[in-house]
């Protein structure tokens, strides 16, 4: 059951992320501050180049306020409307 | 933001994990042949000494056929329970 979209789910994950941060009016920057991580990691994970763990998915949900599993369904609503 | 809750998160994503498996009535060794992951460890994940990555996550909740934001609904469950 491994499949070929799994870069897929880290790109919406990063889409994810950048539309909340987004919403939020929040920067990078502020981000990455809020969230314990470097800045750049932001900018990394936002592109969907990083194959992120739960405790900094959920250092980033918890930054953003917004709760882990809404962000996945967030994630899960970009993959809906790709298909 | 960073909190002495992140072993915690972990525990309880394991605790959805299993709790899930058992009500499909499935193996550790028959979750792991579908997620494509190693039998121990799954043993690991369940006993949230993993910070498991988003695509392992995906892997398991495909594997379970529950999406990844359930799965994380139902770790956040197991939070307000304990709460």
């Amino acid at each position: 059951m491994v499949t070929a979209d799994e870069p897929e789910t880290l790109v919406r994950f990063g889409a994810a992320v950048r539309s909340v941060r987004i919403e939020r009016g929040m920067s990078q920057e502020r981000l990455a501050e809020l969230a314990s991580v470097h800045r750049t990691y932001v900018g990394s994970v936002e592109r969907g180049e990083r194959n992120i763990s739960l405790v900094n998915i959920a250092r980033l949900a918890s930054a953003l306020g917004i709760k882990t599993s809404e962000l996945l369904v967030r994630t899960e609503e970009i993959a809906e409307r790709q298909a």
